[in-house]
C-alpha cells in the first residue's frame, strides 16, 4: 500500500503550534486535544449504541487511565488490552471485564490465572490446542472458569485459525467441552482494513469479516454450541460499520480515540479528527543544504510509516510544502518538497506541530502526554509500559 | 545504503535462546550480556588510552547508571548525553563533567544554566549566533562561565557550521570573546560513517573528519585562539581509529557498548561483539501461510532498519534461514527465507533470540533491561526516558 496525502486537506485545520500554551512546553512534547478525544469517543459510542452492539474499546493506543475513562464513558468496564502490563494497570485502578486480546502466551498463564481469579471478568484468547492444554493444567480457584475467546482469522493473516479450516470448529467444540473452561466468544480482528483506500474498500472488508464471523457462529449453533459472543474490530471497520455488524455482540476498535495520518489515508477519518501532535522546535538553520533541524527524532515520533508520505514521516501542520525527510535519535531534518526554504518563516526556537503517521507508535515513545483543551494545558497523562 | 549480511557469520556464535536463564523470563525481554558489554567498554578504553586521547563515552544508547559506570570505568566523570533528562539523571547520581551534545535548544537554556551552576563541568553545544545571544541573556551565577563547544560539520550534514564556511571561524571568535562564555572545544560528529561498508571506508571518513577538525584548530590558533579542545566521534570511526586521531583531545562514541547488526554491516564490529538481544516466544503456528508468530512487535524491537536485511528486521540467532518479515504492535511474523517451515523445530512457547538492527532504537522501547553473565541473570538496569 502506498497512498498519497491530498495536500489541500492540510490547509483546512487549525495550526496547533501557534496556540498560547505551546510556548511553555519543553519539546519534543506529545500533545493531546481533549476535545477531539471526547468527540472521537462519543462518535464511536453513539455509532454502536444506535445499532445495539457493545463497544469494547482497545486501550493499546494510549495505555492511560484518563483516556480509558473517556472511552468507557466512566464505566471502567468492558475493555480490550494488548499486554498483561495494561491488564494489571487497569485492574489495579478499578477496571473489570478486561479482554486480553492476544494469543495466550505460555509464559503468562499464571498471571492470566491470577487476573481471572481476581476480577469478575477476565477474558483470554486462544487459537490452538496447545494453549487449551495449558489452561487445563492450571484450573482456576474459587469455582471460576477460564473465559476463552477463540480467535478466528477472517483473511487478516495474523493470529487465529483460518475461517476455512475445519480445525476452527473442532477447537471451538473442544474449548466448549473442556472442564473449567468456557467458550465465551469468537474474536476476529480485521487488520486487513489497513490496506484499504477509502470507505468503500473498508466496508468491503468489514462486510467480509462480519459475514465470515456470523457464518462461523451459525456453524457453532449447528454443532449445538449456543451462547458464545462474537466480536470483530479495527478502527477503519468500526468507523464505517456495515449494517450486518448489528448482528455481532461486540466490536473492539482502539486507534480511533486519537486517529492519525494513516487512518485519514485509509479513509477512517478526516485530518480534523486527529487528536494528537508532536510539538517540536527549530534548532538549526542550514541554508547551504536548504534544510532546517528540529528537536524531534525517532525517539519522539517513531519510524512508523517509513517516511512514505510526500511530506515524509509526518504532516507538518500548516506547512504542506515541508517534508520531514529523515530522523536520527534526537534530530529531524526538514526541507521543502521543492524550491528554496524561506528560513525567516521558521526562526530558531519557533514551534512546529507534527501530525503523526501512526498515533499508537508515536504515543509509545512518550512517558507523558500533555493534554490541552481550548488553548490551555489541562493536565498530563502517564501511560503504562512494558509487558 | 543496502548491505547484505554474510550468513555464514550467524552460525559462529552462541545461541542465547538456549541459555538456562531465558526460560524464566517473560517475553519480549531485552537482554544484555554483561561480559560482552565489559569487553566492548575495555576495548574502547584501551584503544584511546594507548594513543593518549580522552574517551568521553556517549550515554544515549543505554541511558542507565550501571552501564555508565562500566563505560567510565567507575570514574563517573567525562560523559556525553543526548537529552537533558539524561544530564539530570546522571547529575543526580553523582556524575560530573557532562557534555550535552545537542544544538542548544532555546526552551532549555534555564535548565542548562542550572546544571552549569550545579556541576563542576557542564558543557553545551552551539552552532549559531542566536544561541550565543541566548547564553549572554542568561549569565551564570557563582562566577561560572558557560562551557561552550562549537559544532563543526565535517561533511556529516546534520548539525554544525560547515567546515568550509567562514562563519565557523567567525562564530568561534565571537564565542571566545563573549563575556561569561568560554570556547571550550570544537565538536564534530562523523555520523556519515554510518553509510560506510567496511573498515577502509570507515577510516576514510575518520581521516577526513579528523583532518578537517585539526585544520580548523589550526585556523583558531592563527586567529590567536589557543586552548579549545577538539572532539570527534561515532562508533564506526572510534572502532577503527586512524593514527591522526591521536592529535585530537577527545572522542565520543556511544553505540559500541552494545553494538548491533547495523554496526556489523558497516564494519565496526563482528556479530560476536553484539551484547544485546530481544528474547521472544513462539505464540502461533500458521502452516497454511508457512508462518509462525512471535511475541515481539515493534513495541519490543522498533521499526529501525525498515526490514531491509535479508532476514528482515533483525537476525534470528541460530536460524539464518528465518526472516522477521513484519511486525504489528505486539506480533511479529516469521517465515523461512525460502522453502517450507519445519514447525516441529519451533514448538509453541519456545524461545527465539533476536539480534537488533539498531541497539539504540531497540533499547529505547524497554523500561527494563535484563542483564546476564555466564548463563545467569545478574540484575536489571532501568533507563531514564523523556527529555
Amino acid at each position: 500500500m502506498f497512498l498519497y496525502v491530498s495536500l489541500h486537506l492540510i490547509f483546512s485545520f487549525s495550526v496547533m503550534a501557534t496556540a498560547e500554551f505551546t510556548k511553555d512546553l519543553c519539546t519534543p512534547a506529545f500533545i493531546v486535544d481533549l476535545d477531539i478525544v471526547k468527540e472521537n469517543a462519543q462518535a464511536m459510542q453513539e455509532r454502536f449504541q444506535k445499532i445495539g452492539v457493545q463497544l469494547r474499546p482497545h486501550m493499546k493506543t494510549h495505555k492511560t487511565l484518563e483516556c480509558a475513562d473517556i472511552m468507557t464513558a466512566g464505566s471502567r468496564r468492558c475493555i480490550v488490552v494488548s499486554t498483561l502490563a495494561e491488564a494489571s494497570f487497569y485492574a489495579d485502578n478499578g477496571y473489570d471485564d478486561i479482554l486480553y486480546a492476544y494469543p495466550l502466551p505460555f509464559d503468562k498463564v499464571d498471571r492470566c490465572a491470577e487476573l481471572s481469579e481476581r476480577l469478575a471478568l477476565f477474558h483470554i484468547v486462544v487459537d490452538n490446542q496447545h494453549a487449551l492444554q495449558e489452561l487445563k493444567k492450571r484450573p482456576l480457584k474459587q469455582g471460576k472458569v477460564w473465559k476463552v475467546w477463540m480467535k478466528l482469522d477472517c483473511n487478516n493473516g495474523r493470529a487465529g485459525l483460518p475461517h476455512f479450516d475445519s480445525a476452527a470448529l473442532q477447537l471451538a467444540q473442544e474449548i466448549s467441552e473442556a472442564p473449567g473452561v468456557e467458550l465465551t466468544g469468537i474474536y476476529a480482528h480485521c487488520g486487513n482494513t489497513y490496506a484499504c483506500e477509502g470507505e468503500e474498500q473498508i466496508k468491503d472488508v468489514a462486510q467480509e469479516t462480519t459475514t465470515l464471523t456470523l457464518q462461523f457462529m451459525e456453524k457453532l449453533k449447528s454443532a449445538g454450541i449456543h451462547g458464545p459472543k462474537s466480536s470483530i474490530g479495527s478502527t477503519p471497520s468500526c468507523s464505517h460499520p456495515v449494517p450486518d455488524m448489528a448482528m455481532l455482540s461486540e466490536v473492539h476498535p482502539g486507534n480511533y480515540i486519537f486517529y492519525d495520518v494513516q487512518q485519514s489515508l485509509i479513509g477512517s477519518c478526516r485530518l480534523e479528527n486527529v487528536a494528537v501532535r508532536v510539538l517540536t522546535r527549530v534548532i538549526g538553520h542550514y541554508p547551504h543544504r536548504n534544510q532546517l533541524l528540529v528537536d524531534c527524532g525517532w525517539t519522539a515520533l517513531s519510524h512508523d510509516g517509513g517516511g512514505r508520505l510526500p511530506t515524509g514521516y509526518c504532516i507538518i501542520e500548516g506547512h504542506p510544502d515541508l517534508k520531514l525527510l529523515s530522523m536520527t535519535q534526537e534530530h529531524g531534518r526538514v526541507e521543502p518538497i521543492s524550491g528554496k526554504l524561506d528560513f525567516s518563516q521558521f526562526p530558531l526556537g519557533s514551534l512546529l506541530s507534527l501530525m503523526p503517521y501512526h498515533a499508537c507508535a508515536t504515543a509509545m515513545m512518550h512517558p507523558v502526554y500533555f493534554v490541552h483543551s481550548k488553548g490551555k494545558i489541562t493536565g498530563t497523562w502517564k501511560p503504562t509500559r512494558g509487558w
